[in-house]
């Protein structure tokens, strides 16, 4: 079994990057809820990385690549053009190592995301909208500091560091089935995915879990224990409309090695977002929900039932994977001052 | 020392309630912040309830009352009049001790409410709004029914019930300088405040931890070891406009065991909201707010200044009492319906 195998990073390389993160981000808990259970007719395991810093997975993927830098080049920071989590979480990783953080921002980024990047003392940039104008912004601050680009997913110690989710994920809960991950850009399905596929593998060639712990103990005698179920699958959930995205470093890790796609409205979304917000009582934002949505969707009963691929499927991991949303853009706030307190 | 002292509930019963409803309850975690406490200039603790059974605290009380019932009375079940959360939280307690629960609804409750007490299998009658309307329709239901009416705060089992938080709290965070409580009824920060006086006064008749916790350990060998500094003090957080809603039970707690009282607008609540919301990822209703709200008033820093009742006080406790909240009638789901969730 080769440790590589053409992807972009390997299950050492999503090892390395968990030790080389483990004193920077938050074990994020597992949640489970009976009520979720009961609507999806099997036991859900809510990894939730809406409690990462920055509140978005995107963080582990971040430190992952900004303390990878070697020491002769990290001094010159680093630089994205992202607007989203990702650019907040390169500036809070940055800052973590002491490090500039270069953002570029089109104009038309809420403030409310600028206001995050500037919290984590990131250098903005602002530039037109538009992916052309973002690139060349950030290829003209790059030539200007000699920054480090960290793009935000096809990049191999993004992936690697996205990862790490999963061999968190199977040390808390080792007896998963399946797992469902949100998809864009494809960064944290490609770590999620080779991480899964290492482990099910060995865990085939040795059906004994102490022999399989203690191979990979011999490998990374640091390294906690991990294993999981030969069978577990890997499943992406997608929003409708939004295929397409992926990377060419991401691409093959999701043709390769995930094991089907469930595609989700913004209406399944919205509801799923519901549930999270009433029963568990936490806030996620809408492609945070989007693995939620999926195992609710009769296309995901249709594969659990006889003859799919999901067939026997009890224990389902669901990446709960941010919890950035402006809700005051939303109104929530002006509501509530409308709406006298004592009557809510 | 004398256990009980003429009020409602001793330190001796908010122990044998912990015993009572541990089995039946979630140990609730406690949260810190690096943002929060930065904006309150002290380290918070937060206490997250919205995270307890039924999404808020009134679940400890309803399980105390209901567990203590004896075994020829519990039968014939447990009535109440709340439309709130002490609704939800009498259904589902005596749901899981297997006996009925009727729950008079004035005809104005909001659907989300009545949807909480059926899913917990509650018996509802609805009765027109009011105090006299709510109470008559409850007499007689407990006159045909015989079963047990458990209020919503004036009654010594739930007041005891609601008492293990502070317990849990002082478990998990130990050396606490203040522990801020929301009060409406005074349920809660009367269960609170009993417990801290009766902790901090053993801390004051010996200094050393270890003879406290045996002293202790004597009177209850199977309760689990819990101490507190002798300065401990009990803050109550209180909206504008809300006051004078104690009962006979809680009033006299709060005016012998309650340090100080802090009000806050319904303009500071919504901020509160709004930080435990974007900060810590945690949906909190808005008389959950309530503490946090407090510890950001210039009153509190003024009781936090020099000659000050909490001066030197670092170390603060706050109750996040609850997280239900119907974000629908706030328009939240609708919102999010018309935005494209991509635009987020």
């Amino acid at each position: 079994m080769s440790s590589h195998e053409g992807y972009a990073a390997s299950f050492q390389d999503i090892q390395r990057a968990a030790e080389r993160i483990a004193p920077h981000i938050h074990t994020t808990p597992v949640w489970q809820n009976a009520t979720l259970d009961n609507l999806a007719g099997q036991q859900l395991f809510f990894k939730c990385e809406m409690l990462q810093k920055t509140g978005a997975f995107k963080y582990r993927g971040a430190c992952n690549a900004i303390f990878s830098l070697p020491a002769d080049v990290a001094p010159n920071g680093v630089a994205t053009h992202s607007s989203g989590n990702h650019a907040a979480a390169i500036a809070r990783a940055a800052q973590a190592r002491s490090i500039p953080a270069f953002i570029v921002l089109p104009s038309n980024t809420p403030q409310c995301k600028i206001d995050a990047v500037k919290e984590y003392g990131g250098i903005i940039t602002m530039c037109p909208p538009g992916m052309d104008a973002r690139e060349a912004a950030c290829k003209r601050v790059i030539a200007e500091t000699g920054a480090t680009f960290v793009p935000p997913y096809n990049h191999p110690q993004v992936i690697a560091g996205q990862g790490t989710i999963a061999l968190e994920l199977l040390q808390q809960v080792p007896d998963l089935d399946a797992i469902v991950v949100p998809v864009s850009g494809g960064g944290m399905i490609s770590g999620i995915s080779i991480c899964c596929k290492h482990l099910a593998r060995g865990s085939q060639q040795t059906s004994d879990p102490q022999q399989q712990q203690q191979q990979q103990q011999q490998q990374f005698p640091q390294s906690p224990l991990v294993s999981c179920k030969p069978g577990l699958k890997v499943i992406a959930a997608e929003p409708v409309g939004r295929q397409g995205r992926l990377g060419d470093l991401t691409w093959p890790c999701v043709r390769d090695l995930v094991a089907g796609v469930v595609t989700v409205s913004e209406a399944e979304i919205v509801d799923a977002m519901r549930h999270v917000y009433e029963r568990m009582k936490l806030v996620v934002e809408p492609s945070g929900a989007v693995g939620l949505a999926a195992v609710l969707t009769p296309a995901w009963r249709e594969l659990c039932a006889h003859g799919g691929i999901l067939h026997g499927c009890k224990k389902v991991g669901v990446i709960l994977c941010g919890g950035n949303v402006d809700l005051g853009a939303l109104g929530l706030w002006d509501s509530l001052r409308r709406a006298s307190v004592d009557t809510l």
